[in-house]
């Protein structure tokens, strides 16, 4: 049974305020609680449905995390998901470690992705395009947010995360940096694929900053065909990458 | 001066049943009610702050539209988007007009879209693609819903929607029925461009379901590199578009 408690600790880690003190991240949904199961990611208690339990006791008794039983109508209370059918995990935040690339190696950069929506998406978008890093510029929405996690579907259980000084991380790296800028070169026209290098993503309303814009050493562009003045940021992620992605081959 | 009762009018207009009842929707943001201007959209109002007027008094007074003026915090409360510091319009509805496709157009056509967000980013990428017919299921998410107007950032103005019954309506076309499917041939492995044809793309939980996927005449699927299940639909319509576009040049 699903204590007033323990109710009122999981919904107060809806805010950041919360998360940052407890150091603990909400998931959610059959799918991601599921994935969760198989990552090193230490899960302090799931609470799940009575249907949710019964249908993945092996996994779930398997794993020896505290599982709760509650129903559907709590779980969309304490959780932000509307309808959650399923479970709900809370689960410790990791570590922001210092991430490497190697010289062949395809990596994202944020530069200031404010929108959580956005964030989950680009997660999500970047492993299905086998890329699993991306740095982060210190005012790109939090990874911990719950509708960055909801929006990943996942994706944030391969895709590793790492918070920094954008410009100087960018500055220190070999691999070309690709940036999107109108006066770049037009991606249907590239003839190879970077073997490695970082796409920098800007910010929804004001684009790549200038000074990480100023280390952007290849530009380039999506060509539009009719009269809408820009692409949505997670959009531009995902057409980069498979133009990127296509010409590796 | 804003009225109460204008006020009131408004705000009811966030729900379906009043837009309905009513006949108008609400365009919110600067860039949006100003793309407006230059439509064939019947505005009935556009509620301003001072400072939007002022930066915009010649194209607003040559719209011959009435104007009020009103506080941010008052544009926050009647509409829907948390910070709005320009404007708000109340436009009238257009009628749900049938679509004729000629036969080296490109079209989408959407299967029972529920998410307002993925239904104006799918309209403001048709824009962006040089698409500018869309063909929906009736279930899919009213267009009018000021969720997918936001999104859409000003392309609704541009794209044209249909909602109507839509295996009927693509058992009546001549131009070749695409679709995503897993076992769909491979986008980056096709030689040659669709010169027209009707894109599916399908629900966010289900996909394309039976009855119109069996309307498809060639199934293609976007590569995958890492170990994401599945796209956003809205990406993978980003991601169909390009490559469609980079075929036909």
């Amino acid at each position: 049974m699903l204590s007033k408690n323990l109710a009122k600790h999981i919904k107060s880690l809806q805010l950041k305020k919360y998360r940052k003190e407890e150091q603990k991240f909400l998931v959610e949904g059959a799918k991601s609680v599921l994935e969760l199961l198989n990552t090193n990611f230490k899960i302090h208690a799931i609470i799940s449905t009575e249907a949710f339990w019964q249908a993945n006791k092996s996994k779930l008794q398997a794993s020896k995390v505290e599982i709760i039983i509650a129903k559907e109508i709590e779980l969309s209370t304490i959780g932000s998901l509307q309808n959650n059918d399923s479970a709900l995990a809370v689960v410790e935040m990791q570590e922001n470690t210092p991430l490497q690339l190697d010289n062949h190696e395809l990596a994202l950069a944020l530069d200031d992705i404010r929108d959580p929506g956005n964030l989950g998406t680009i997660i999500r978008i970047a492993d299905w395009y086998g890329i699993d890093k991306i740095i982060c510029s210190e005012n790109t929405t939090e990874l911990y947010n719950p509708k960055v996690i909801i929006a990943s579907m996942g994706s944030f259980t391969r895709v590793k995360l790492y918070y920094t000084d954008l410009s100087e991380y960018l500055s220190s790296i070999k691999t070309p940096i690709y940036g999107a800028f109108l006066e770049g070169e037009d991606i249907h026209r590239l003839k190879s694929a970077p073997q490695g290098g970082v796409i920098v993503l800007g910010n929804e309303s004001n684009g790549i900053g200038q000074k990480v814009g100023s280390l952007v050493s290849k530009k380039i562009s999506i060509p539009g065909f009719g009269r809408a003045e820009s692409l949505n940021v997670a959009i531009a992620t995902a057409v980069i990458c498979d133009n990127f992605r296509r010409l590796s081959i």
